[in-house]
């Protein structure tokens, strides 16, 4: 047994992933496939929308010159020749009508439909190119795209879209941590790696020997490989023994809790991360560290996937100086944030029990009751 | 050609929608399959977590009462007879020892192991039922349940978990709006619909026949349909008309834009709703109306699914009095939101332009400059 000689700081893990890790080369999907994928490069529209004018409102298409003076007391004809002319939205504009008048903006007596507001040329009348010119960046490049960016693709025509391949990320379970419950890291993380665009790849649990792991390690096929377990310095952790057997191993140890016995490097060039086995720390470790990867790869933004907002401590947080710490966190009914649990031993119904947590670098030691902190949150609509 | 005799308020679709749709049935699944669905009732622990005492740091295994006094200055012999007892995250506490030292807070001595700190009684030690004693409930009923719930329940010997029931939406356009680009609104709505929970049924595009209409709105098989296009009140618009004939037509006309033509009734039971065939304002109506549907059928909570942020305005925000507006607006870089388009011809390119919208209710006429406002955002992680 012996401790870790020095640990990276996790300002130094991000720095590793980010010169090692890019965004994987790109395929080509339909528009509607690639919806929570990013743009390998910016798609530009080939035509005008609309592609030519059309009406944009339903009622009836007047020559707005016609129209001027019209009004409750000076009701006048409407229409080119007295008939109105009744158009929907996307029907061309009749010849001769540059505008269109709403239901409301008219009246039927004994019959006759009157006109009595005046409407400006182009009213309820989009031109050609209105909302899209032939030649404009529809979707930039490493956009995530959205469902309304796949249907305006749709709408301009363009079939099919480049994005970014989704990396394959396996998994390896090197021992059983919790038994009776089964293999509880690679689902968990399996569920993870596909929130941040990738192709979860779990694999049974191995048993913890170093010349299996290390074999296993250079099997090819993924473009990220996640260890979970046996990453400590314990007699029976072997982890990083076999990752250095394989490969490269370039960092054990990162000033982080709860999860201090990450181990980073690569086998054949494919990068390796070895995170704790015990559930709580091997998901707190995904989030800080191997998250990152998975998102590089899969082309989007490298930064933490969850939506932020800025609440004031309720109580302390305490954090010990030169550790990155995962705080967990709940938010009070009166929107001000409390930890949950101690910072080192991370339990799983810590993090359940949390709505988001707090990332307290390592130049704090905290934070008092009553400042503002940014808090990382687990749902998405916790407005 | 005629007009909404009356239209309903954004508010009253809203509670004819929590008044006709709550959630499905139960079904039960695995409990990483459960992750992002909706627990139908309370999950209870039924054992202890950690089941027995357990070691929660690697270290040595050492009895408190023997570190009383143990100092740089006054180091003391490690382990109960000398022996340093190394021990790991997950074992059992050895018989005769309550704490746990970490690794610096020893030394090696030529070869001898060396305490130089006390610990108290418990430390780096988890007992039995620290975490979650049984009895607790550990998801409730209605939670989305998350990939920790999932680590959680597995470790706890949970092997599937009642969650409601996915509810089938089927979409049917009733014509092709954008008939260059093929159909728009079946996959942009069926990407939303996976997106709230629901399972998808896109069906081909329907001529805008009435009678065909009626009869496919009579085939059983969904928990909510959803028309697109034909809802208006125009010569070709039929498909308000084919819902009073197949079943009942119960509102017609909502005072919200871009979609004031959105219809809402039921066949047989199942909720039927009409939104309009232009892919933006089919998009606007899902978010408005359909989305909170799905949600409630879902079991999930019905209020809009994106992370909301408050932000000021850079520019006044205009909306007319006595209509609910979905105002697409614009996030700068100094963090206050602009609006995007008019609210009253909704493009596509203004929604994928924008980071997200407000919702200016119908008792309001827009916002001036400088003033707070709610933004839903689009993306998760606009922080």
């Amino acid at each position: 047994m012996r401790g870790f000689a020095a640990r990276a700081s996790l300002e130094q893990v991000w720095a590793w992933i980010d010169a090692r890790v890019s965004a994987l080369g790109d395929e080509s999907v339909g528009v509607f496939e690639a919806v929570g994928r990013f743009a390998a490069g910016d798609v530009v529209a080939e035509r005008d929308l609309p592609p030519a004018d059309r009406i944009a409102l339903d009622g009836f298409a007047v020559r707005a010159a016609d129209t001027v003076g019209a009004s409750d007391y000076n009701p006048l004809p409407l229409g080119l020749s007295g008939a109105p002319l009744a158009v929907s939205v996307g029907d061309a504009p009749p010849p001769g009508t540059d505008a269109v008048v709403a239901v409301d903006q008219t009246r039927s007596v004994g019959g006759m439909m009157e006109l009595v507001a005046a409407v400006a040329e182009g009213e309820g009348v989009e031109r050609r190119g209105d909302d899209i010119e032939a030649g404009t960046i529809v979707v930039a490049k490493g956009r995530g795209v959205r469902v309304a960016d796949a249907a305006l693709l749709a709408v301009l025509c363009v079939g099919s879209v480049s994005v970014t391949r989704r990396p394959v990320v396996r998994v390896l379970p090197v021992r059983d941590e919790v038994a009776a419950g089964g293999d509880v890291d690679g689902p968990a993380l399996a569920g993870l790696i596909t929130r941040d665009g990738g192709i979860a790849d779990p694999r049974p649990a191995l048993a913890d020997d170093v010349a299996a792991l290390a074999e296993t390690l250079g099997e090819g096929g993924a473009d990220l490989i996640l260890v979970t377990g046996g990453s400590g310095l314990g007699a029976t952790d072997h982890s990083a023994e076999a990752l250095a057997l394989a490969g490269a191993l370039e960092i054990h140890g990162v000033a982080m809790r709860p999860a201090d016995s990450v181990a980073l490097g690569q086998v054949g060039g494919t990068p390796v991360m070895i995170l704790p086995g015990a559930p709580a720390r091997a998901l707190a470790a995904y989030e800080m560290v191997a998250g990152r990867a998975v998102r590089r790869l899969a082309g989007g933004s490298a930064g933490l996937p969850f939506p932020r907002r800025e609440a004031v401590t309720a109580r302390k947080i305490v954090s010990p100086g030169g550790w990155s710490d995962f705080c967990r966190v709940r938010l009070r009914e009166d929107g001000r944030v409390e930890p949950i649990g101690s910072g080192g031993l991370a339990s799983l119904s810590s993090l359940t029990r949390a709505d988001g947590f707090v990332l307290v670098p390592a130049d704090s030691e905290g934070y008092p009751a009553g400042v503002p902190v940014t808090v990382h949150l687990f749902d998405l609509a916790a407005g």
